[in-house]
C-alpha cells in the first residue's frame, strides 16, 4: 500500500520536503536540512521546539496547549516535537528553535551559502598599467604588484606575456594558493567552480561548487565501476594485487567514472570543464589509493600499512581527470589502513572533536567508520559493514535513487514512500532498517534474525501482513512489501542475514571503541549518524535492530547526511577546513578492531537483534 | 716569434700555470686563481706580497732587498710584484700574501671545496623500522620521521611502498627542498650531482659539481649553436618572431647544446645522467628566456620588458633536459630586459655590494654587462658589446680554447703563447687587447684606429715588425701577428673596428653608469673584470684600448673569470645563495643605456682609443 507523501515547506529557507502523513515536524525539518532543538528529548515539555504553522496546521495536543498557551496555539504556533503533519503545510522556524551545536554548524554548512568560504582557488579580476619607458617592470612582477606573490608554471608564463598584451593588460588572474595557474582574457571571475566528491566502496557522489558563493549547484551520484570485482575493499584490494597493470586498471575505472560524472554535473549547471579549478575527494583508504594508482596490496596485509597519512595535492590530469589544464586534486589525509579521508571529512564537519561529553560519529557505508571523541581523544576505526545499507547483496536492494522505497511502516498492512514518487523498484537502506524493525516488532522475525513461516506467525498479527509472508524460491520465508509492475518485491532470510552483518559489525565496533575508552554506551552525549545511503533513519529503528545503542535517549541521536561529500566540500571550499582535516588525521588514533581480542565474539553477538 | 711558455707551480695548494718569462709572479698566481695582496699598488714598497721561491727564483731587486731583507732572499723569499719567472719555479704562497677581500672569496667560492655547500639536494641513508601491528604509520610519515616532513609526487608515492618493501626498509632517500625526488635502492649517498651553466649568446659553459663535496667534477665549453641566426641576441630575438614554431626551435637548440655538453661532462667524470639532481643556469635575460622556451619578441620592443624577473625552478625535463627524472632546473634571477641572470651571478659571487667604497663589475661578453655599487645602491645597465672578445667577427679570432693566442708581446718581433702550446689557431680575445694596445704603443696604430701603411710606419719602428704590416685583401692595411702552416693569422682594419665597437660600447655604459651616479672614474676603488672570454686581460692593455678607465690604478682592478658559470655553481651548491640573489636582483637598478640621451655621444667618443 503505496501512501501518498504531503508537501511541508519551511520558511524563511524555502526548502521542501516530502513526508508520510503522521510525521512529525521534529523529524520533517531534519529531513529538510533545518535540524530543531529538542532539549527536553521530545516530551512536549520545554517548549524550546515552537513553529508557526502558516497552513495545514494539525490541531494542538494537550501538551502544546499548556506549553504555549491557547493563543499563540491559535496562531499556528506548535511544538515541532509534538505536531505531526497531516496534510501539506507551510511551517516557520523561528532562529530560536533551530539546533544550536553540531546540528546547526552542519546544516549551515551543507546548504546555502558558507560562511567560511576561502578557498585555494580565487580569481581576481586585474587592470595593469601598460609598461612605459619609466615603467618597464617585468610582466610576472607587474601582475603580482596587482594579486600578490606567485609561483608560475612554465607553460603559464610561457602564456602569460601574449595574453597580457592580447588583452591590453586587462584580463583575470586564476590563483591556486600562491601559484598562477592561468590568466583569462576578459573578466571570468564570475566563473570559478570546483567539483566535491564522495568516492564510496559502493557509491560515488560528486557535487559541482561555485567557489566564490560557496554554493552548490549540482550533485550527481554513480556506482562505483569498480563493484565489479566485489563489493568491499578487500575485493579491490585482491584485485589491485592480480596483475600488475591491475592497479592502473582500477585506477583508470574509477577515474573515468568520475569523469562522467564530471560531464553530468557541467551538463546540468551549464558549466565548462575549463572553469574548474579545483577538485577535492573523500574516500577510504584504499578508495583514495586506487584513484591515485597507488598499489594497495599493502592494506590487505598485516599490519595494513598505507602509503602515505597526509592529504595529498596532485595534478588533476596526473590521476586522469580533465578539468582546467592545471587544475589540482586534493585527497583528504587519512588516519590508517582501513580509516580513510572519509572519515576526516565527518571529524571536520561535524566539528566531533569540540562536542561535550563523550561523543560517537557513525558514517554507515559499505566501510563502517565509527570514531569517538573522549577527552579531547579521538579513536577511529572501520568495520567491514559490507554494502547493505547502500542496496547491494540485498534481493530488491538499492541506491537511495528515484523509484527506492525510503521508508516502510509497518500497520495494518504496509505502508511506504517512494523517492520522487510512482512505482517502488526496490528499497534502500534506511527502509531497510525500518523494514527489519518493523518486522522484530510485529513478531513476523525472531530476535535472531529468523523469519517466520506462515504456520508460526503470531496470532495477533492481521491478514493482510500474514498474507505477505511466503516461502521463497530457496524454501525459506520471505516477506513481501511491495508489488509493482507485476513484480513482487521480497525481504529473503538471506537478506536478513546480510543485514545482521552490516549491523552487527558496526555495533560490536561501538562496543570496542566504548570499552577501549573506558565508556558504556550510556554514557554516549552524541551520536551522529553518517552516510549518504537515504535521508534519515528512523532512530527508533535504527537502535531496535541494534545499530544504534538501545541506551541512547533519542535526542541524542542525530542526523548529519553524507559527511564524506559535505568534508569534500568544505576543503574545497575552504584551505583552513583543510589544515584542520590534516590535523585531525594527524591526531587521531587508529584502532584496528581486526586486530582486537574482543572484536570476534563482540561481533558474534551482536549479530542478535537486541531484545526490546 | 712563438715564445715558449715556462710552468710555474704554487704551493701548497699545488696549481700549475704557464706564463712566457717575464710574467710577474702576481699576473702568474692571479692566472692560476691564487690572488695575491699588493696594498702598494706593486710599488714594491709595502712587503705584503711576499712568496717564497723554492726553485727558480730570479734574482732579488733593490726594492726587494730594501722591503725584506738579504738573508729572507736568500732563503728564496721574494715580492710577487717585482719578481718576474724567468724558468720554471716552484713557488709558495703563504695566507698573509693572500688577498684579502673580494679575490680572496672568489678564489675560495671557484677552486677547492666551497665552505658555504649547503644545496637544495640531499640525500639521506635511512634504515628504517619494518611496520608491526604496534607500528602501523604509513610509509611516507614513516620515512618523513627519519628525513623531516617531506612533499611527494605521485610518481614517488607509487614507487615508495615497493622500493621500501624492496630494500627491508632500507635505501637512500633523495631530497629537494622538502620534496622527496626518488627513494633509491642501497646507499646511493655518494653519487648526487648537479651541473651549472653559463648561458652565453655565443658561448655555453657547463660544470660538473659534485653536490656533497661542492667540488667540481668535469668543466665543457661549446658554441651556442643559436649563433647561426646571428652573433648578438637581437639577432635571437628577430628569430624568435620570425615565425610560430621559431622560439620552440631556439629553445630546441640550445637544450640540445646543453644536452650534449652534459653527455660530455658524464663521460669525463664518470657519472650516471640519472645522479644529476639539479641544474642550474646564468645567462643573459635573452639566453634564460629562450632556454625556457619564453617568446622573447617583446625584449626586442620598446620598453623591452622581460616575461618575469623572479629565478624560476621548473622541472627538468620540462626545457628538454634528461637527468634525473625529477631534476629541477634553477634560473637566476634577471633585472631587467637585457640586465640577466648573469649580471646577477657577478654580483652574487663578488659579493659586490660588501665592497667598500665605489665598485664596478663589467662582465665581458657579447652581451656586455656592467654593474655599479657606490653608497648601498646597485645600478646595473648591459652594452651591445658584440662578440669580438669571443672571437667571433674578427677575422683571425677564435674561444680561448687550445690553440689560440692568448697573449702577445711585441717586443723586436711578435711574442705570444698559445693555450696548450704547439701552432697557433687563431686569436682569442685577450690576444686580440693585448695586439691592439701594442700596435697603439709601437705606433702601427692610431687612436682613431686606423692601421698605417707601410710608408707611414714610424723610423723607430724595428724592421721585423715593420715587415708585418702589409696590404690585406681589402686594400686596408693589416699586421701578420703569425703564420702557422702556410697561413698567415693578421688582424685586419675591419678586426679593428669590431673592436673599438665593442670596448667603445663597455666604456660609454661605463661612463654613462658613472655620471649616473654621480662619480668618475676616478672615484673606483675596485674594478672587477669578469668574462670566459680569455685567461686574464693584462690590465694596461685594456686600459689602453679604453676597455678599462685609464684613471683607475691597477692594483684596483681585479680579475674574477667567469662569474656567471661561478654563479650558477654557487646556487646549484647553497639555498641561501639562491636566496641573495633573488634579493640583489630585486634591488638592483635596470638603467637602460640606450634610453640615456647621451649614450650615443658617449659611445660615439669612447670608438676613440684614449689618448695616453
Amino acid at each position: 500500500m503505496h501512501t501518498k507523501e504531503v508537501k511541508v515547506t519551511f520558511q524563511p529557507h524555502g526548502r521542501t520536503v516530502y513526508v508520510l502523513p503522521g510525521t512529525k515536524v521534529v523529524e520533517a525539518a531534519a529531513r529538510g536540512g533545518l535540524p530543531v532543538e529538542a532539549p527536553c528529548g521530545g516530551n512536549g515539555t520545554c517548549g524550546k521546539c515552537r513553529v508557526q504553522f502558516a497552513s495545514g496546521a494539525p490541531d494542538p495536543t494537550e501538551a502544546e496547549r499548556r506549553a504555549i498557551g491557547d493563543a499563540d496555539c491559535n496562531a499556528g504556533w506548535r511544538l515541532a516535537c509534538q505536531a505531526a503533519v497531516a496534510e501539506e503545510a507551510v511551517i516557520s522556524v523561528p532562529p530560536a528553535s533551530r539546533a544550536s551545536d553540531v546540528h546547526k554548524i552542519l546544516a549551515e554548512r551543507q546548504t546555502g551559502p558558507a560562511e567560511d568560504v576561502a578557498p585555494a582557488v580565487r580569481k581576481v579580476h586585474v587592470r595593469l598599467d601598460e609598461p612605459t619607458l619609466d615603467d618597464h617592470v617585468a610582466d610576472l612582477e607587474r601582475l603580482a604588484a596587482a594579486v600578490g606573490d606567485v609561483t608560475v608554471s612554465l607553460e603559464v608564463l610561457r602564456e602569460l606575456p601574449r595574453r597580457l598584451r592580447g588583452g591590453a593588460f586587462t584580463g583575470t588572474a586564476v590563483l591556486t594558493d600562491h601559484r598562477l595557474v592561468d590568466f583569462e582574457t576578459g573578466d571570468t571571475t564570475g566563473e570559478c567552480y570546483g567539483v566535491a566528491f564522495d568516492i564510496g566502496t559502493t557509491t560515488l557522489v560528486g557535487s559541482l561548487m561555485d567557489l566564490r558563493a560557496g554554493e552548490e549547484r549540482a550533485i550527481v551520484s554513480a556506482m562505483n565501476p569498480q563493484v565489479r570485482f566485489g563489493d568491499d575493499v578487500l575485493s579491490r584490494i585482491a584485485r589491485s594485487g592480480a596483475c600488475p597493470e591491475c592497479t592502473d586498471e582500477l585506477q583508470g575505472e574509477i577515474a573515468s567514472a568520475v569523469g562522467e560524472m564530471i560531464d553530468q554535473l557541467c551538463d546540468e549547471a551549464g558549466v565548462r570543464r575549463e572553469h574548474i579549478y579545483e577538485a577535492a575527494f573523500a574516500g577510504n583508504t584504499t578508495m583514495e589509493h586506487l584513484l591515485c594508482g597507488l598499489d594497495v596490496t599493502q592494506l590487505g596485509e598485516v599490519p595494513f600499512v598505507p602509503a602515505h597519512r597526509c592529504g595529498l595535492l596532485v595534478p588533476a590530469e596526473r590521476i586522469g581527470l580533465s578539468l582546467h589544464a592545471r587544475a589540482s586534486a586534493y585527497l583528504l589525509p587519512i588516519i590508517g589502513g582501513f580509516v580513510g579521508g572519509d572519515a576526516v571529512a565527518g571529524m571536520l564537519v561535524t566539528r566531533l572533536g569540540e562536542l561535550e561529553g563523550p561523543s560517537l560519529l557513525i558514517d554507515i557505508g559499505t566501510n563502517g567508520e565509527i570514531v569517538l571523541v573522549h577527552d579531547g581523544a579521538l579513536r577511529a576505526a572501520s568495520t567491514a559493514a559490507g554494502p547493505a545499507f547502500e542496496g547491494a547483496r540485498i534481493s530488491c536492494g538499492m541506491r537511495a535513487a528515484r523509484g527506492a522505497i525510503e521508508k516502510i511502516v509497518l500497520n495494518d498492512d504496509v505502508e511506504y514512500s517512494v523517492i520522487g514518487g510512482g512505482e517502488p523498484a526496490g528499497l534502500c537502506g534506511t527502509a531497510l532498517i525500518d523494514l527489519a524493525a518493523e518486522l522484530l516488532r510485529a513478531g513476523i522475525m525472531t530476535p535472531e534474525g529468523r523469519l517466520l513461516r506462515g504456520d508460526e506467525l503470531p496470532d495477533t498479527l492481521g491478514e493482510p501482513l500474514a498474507a505477505r509472508v511466503r516461502a521463497g524460491d530457496d524454501g525459506q520465508p520471505e516477506f513481501v512489501f511491495a508489488e509493482a509492475d507485476g513484480r513482487r518485491l521480497a525481504l529473503t532470510q538471506r537478506d536478513v542475514r546480510e543485514l545482521q552483518l552490516a549491523a552487527g559489525a558496526l555495533r560490536a565496533g561501538v562496543g570496542i571503541l566504548l570499552a577501549d575508552a573506558g565508556l558504556s554506551p550510556g554514557d554516549l552525549q552524541r551520536v551522529l549518524i553518517a552516510g549518504g545511503f537515504g535521508s534519515f533513519v528512523r532512530r527508533s529503528n535504527a537502535q531496535r535492530i541494534g545499530l544504534l545503542p538501545p541506551e541512547v535517549p533519542h535526542e541524542r541521536v542525530g542526523f548529519v547526511g553524507n559527511t564524506s561529500l559535505a568534508g569534500a566540500k568544505a576543503v574545497l571550499l575552504s584551505v583552513a577546513a583543510r589544515r584542520r582535516a590534516e590535523q585531525l588525521a594527524a591526531d587521531a588514533t587508529h584502532v584496528q578492531l581486526s586486530q582486537d581480542a574482543n572484536f570476534q565474539m563482540a561481533f558474534a553477538e551482536a549479530m542478535i537483534f537486541p531484545k526490546q
